[in-house]
C-alpha cells in the first residue's frame, strides 16, 4: 500500500506515542491536582507548551492546547471576533477550510458580522486584498497553504496590510506544518491554528497560537484551564505527543525542497501521461506536500477505487467535509466547473515519500485512467 | 501509594488503552475518508457509538463524542439554550460543576438569559424546585451526583417536573458513571454529559447524550462530523477507549453497594476518631464513590501534604478549578463558612478499593490530624 492521503490524516509517529505513553499509564495525574502526581503532569504540560512555542517562535504563554484544528480555528475566529467586535467586518476567502468557513458563517448568521470574500485567480491566489480591507475590519482569516490545491498565501505581507487598518490576522496553518516556515514573528500573525493528526500526532490534538495581548472569548467555559481560554481537564498525553511529533519534523526547509522536487517529477509524469489531466492550484507557489488534478473525462470516485485496487490510497479532496459527495468548494471557488471538480484526485505526501513510490503511483494512476477511456 | 483522588481523574484502564491501540498504529484512517482505511475507522466509530448508547439506554444516533465532560456540558447548555431560547430562563444550582456554572454565566452575560439558582439544604439537596420553574423556563441543568460532596439529586423526578412546564433537562453525570444508574429513559433527561477520564478512559474523551429531536446549536463548526453537532476529525482511538472503559464497568449496582458499605465504615472511623471532623453532603443520599469532610481546626493544604507523606493521595475538592486556592464554591453554596470550607478533604474511590486500603487511609488521616493539634 502506498498511502498518499496524508493531507486527510497521517500515521501516528511511534516516537510521539512512546512519549505519550507514561502519561497514559503510571503518570495519570490531573495537571490541576496539587499533589505530586498532579504536579508532575502539570510540569510535563508546561514543557510541552514551551517546546511547541519554540517551534512556532512564540512564547509559552501564547500556546493553548485544543482538541484539534477545527476547534483551534473556531476558537480563533469566533473568539477574536466576539472579543473585539469593532465594526463587525471580516475578510476571508472561499478556498478556506470548512472549519473557517463555518465559523465565519456562524458569525454572520448569529452575530451580524459582514464577511468580504476575496477575489481569487484560477490558482487560488488572492487578487484584491488591499481593496477588501476597511477601517471597520476586525479580523482577516487566510490559510498558509491550501489543503486541496496547495496554493500558498503570502501571509507575512497580507498580515502587514491587515494590521495597517487595525485588523487582527488569523491563519489556519493546519496543512502547512512541516512544509512551510511557521515562525509566527516572521509571519506577523495574531493567531495560528495547527492540528496534530496532520503531522504525526494523534487525532484529538491541536494548538492555537494567540499573540500576547489579543483578547479572546472562550468557546468552552469551566475550570479555567489553559489560562481560561480553553477549560476542561487537559489531554496531557496528546499534548506531549503533539510536542514530540513537532520535534521529530527535523529540518523542514531541506525536507520540503526534497519532496517538492519529487512532487514536480510526479506532476510532470501525470501531465505528460494523460493529456486531459489538469493540475489544480498554483504551478509554482505551492506547498511541497500535495499535487491535485482534475481528469475531465474520468469520474473521481471510480478512479479512486481503481487506484485503491492498485494499492494507492488517495482522496478526491478534503476528508473533512465528512463524507459528502458534493464537488469541492475549493475547486468551485477557483472557477472549476462542478462536473470537472468531481473528477478531482488529490495526492498528498509524507516526509518519508520516495521517488520509487511516486513512480509507482504515477504508473498506477495512468493505468487506472486507461480503464475508463 | 493509596490513590483516593479518583474524582479528579482515574488511571486509564489497560483494556481501554489496548482497545485504542490499533487505531493509533496501523489503523490510522480518517473516518471521513472514503477509502477502506477510512471506512474501517468509520465502522469502529459507529460500533463505539452503539456500545455507549447501549450503556446509557439510548439510540446510537443520540450519542455525540466530544473532547470531555467540560465540552459536553458547554455544548448541552449553551447549545440547547441558544437553539431553543423560548423565555430565556434557566434553573440550576450553585453546587454544579464549574463547566455548568460558567456556561450558565456565559448565557446570562452574553445572551441575556436569566438564571434561577435553587435553594439548597445543608446537604446540597434541592428545596424549591417546583416553585423555581416558570412557563418561560427553557432549560434545567442539575447534576446526578455532586463531585465534591456526593449528594445525589432525584433526576427522574426533577426531569418530570421540568417537562411539565416544557423545559428541557440536562444532567452533568460526569461523577456518576459506574456509581449511579444512568439509563437515560429511566432518568427521563434530554441531555446527559459524561467524561472518559473519570471512569478509566483517557483525558480528552467525552460524550454528550442528546435526545432525538432536541434542537442544538453547535459550539464547534466545520466539516459536519458527528451529524453536525460537533465538527472536527473524530478522536476515534479515545472513542474506542471510552467505549471499552464503559464496557469494563461490570455490574454497577453490586459494585456500588460494596463500595458504599466500605465508605460508610470509613466515614464512621473518621467521625469517631476525630471529634471535629464533619461529613459534607447528604449522609444517606450520596454516591458510593466519595466521602468528604471538613476539619474545622486543621488547614486543608497542610493536611493534604501530611497525608501525601503517609502515602495517601487525596484532594481538597474539585481539581477542575485549575489550581485555585479559593474555598470550594460547593461548600459555600451549602452554607459552610469560608474558613471551614478551606479545611475540606475529599476521599474518592475506585471500584477496586479494598477495606484494607480504607483502614490504612483512615489511620493515616487520624495520624496526620494529630500532627496539627
Amino acid at each position: 500500500m502506498i498511502y498518499l492521503d496524508n493531507a486527510a490524516t497521517t500515521p501516528v509517529n511511534p516516537k510521539a506515542l512512546q512519549a505519550a505513553w507514561p502519561w497514559l499509564t503510571e503518570e495519570f495525574g490531573n495537571p490541576s491536582s496539587s499533589h505530586e502526581l498532579g504536579q508532575r503532569a502539570a510540569v510535563a504540560l508546561e514543557t510541552a507548551r514551551e517546546s511547541v512555542a519554540k517551534f512556532l517562535g512564540a512564547r509559552a504563554s501564547e500556546i493553548t492546547f485544543t482538541s484539534g484544528g477545527t476547534e483551534s480555528d473556531n476558537l480563533a475566529i469566533i473568539g477574536i471576533a466576539l472579543a473585539n467586535p469593532r465594526g463587525r467586518h471580516i475578510v476571508s476567502a472561499r478556498t478556506e477550510h470548512q472549519a473557517v468557513l463555518e465559523s465565519l458563517e456562524f458569525l454572520e448568521r448569529e452575530h451580524g458580522f459582514e464577511i468580504t470574500w476575496l477575489k481569487l485567480d484560477e490558482f487560488g491566489n488572492i487578487l484584491n486584498f488591499a481593496q477588501a480591507l476597511r477601517p471597520d475590519t476586525t479580523l482577516v482569516s487566510l490559510m498558509v497553504s491550501n489543503n486541496e490545491i496547495g496554493t500558498i498565501h503570502p501571509i507575512a505581507e497580507l498580515a502587514k496590510h491587515a494590521h495597517n487598518v487595525g485588523a487582527f490576522f488569523h491563519t489556519d496553518a493546519v496543512q502547512a506544518v512541516g512544509w512551510v516556515n511557521l515562525n509566527v514573528k516572521e509571519l506577523g500573525v495574531d493567531a495560528l491554528s495547527i492540528s496534530g493528526h496532520k503531522f504525526g500526532a494523534p487525532k484529538g490534538s491541536g494548538v492555537l497560537f494567540l499573540k500576547s495581548g489579543v483578547a479572546i472569548s472562550p468557546l468552552i467555559h469551566g475550570g479555567g484551564q489553559e489560562k481560561g481560554i480553553r477549560s476542561g481537564t487537559e489531554n496531557l498525553a496528546w499534548a506531549v505527543a503533539l510536542q514530540t511529533a513537532l520535534e521529530q519534523l527535523g529540518d523542514q526547509s531541506q525536507e520540503s525542497a526534497r519532496v517538492a522536487k519529487l512532487r514536480d517529477g510526479f506532476i510532470e509524469k501525470v501531465l505528460t501521461g494523460c493529456l486531459f489531466a489538469r493540475l489544480t492550484g498554483d504551478p509554482k507557489n505551492r506547498a511541497a506536500n500535495l499535487a491535485s488534478f482534475t481528469f475531465s473525462k474520468v469520474g473521481g470516485e471510480a478512479l479512486l477505487l481503481e487506484l485503491e485496487r492498485h494499492g494507492v490510497i488517495v482522496s478526491s479532496g478534503s476528508a473533512c467535509a465528512a463524507g459528502r459527495n458534493d464537488p469541492s468548494h475549493v475547486l468551485l471557488a477557483i472557477g472549476i466547473e462542478p462536473e470537472v471538480a468531481q473528477t478531482a484526485v488529490r495526492f498528498s505526501f509524507s516526509h518519508q515519500i520516495t521517488e520509487a513510490e511516486l513512480d509507482t503511483a504515477a504508473k498506477a494512476l495512468l493505468d487506472s485512467i486507461s480503464v475508463f477511456i
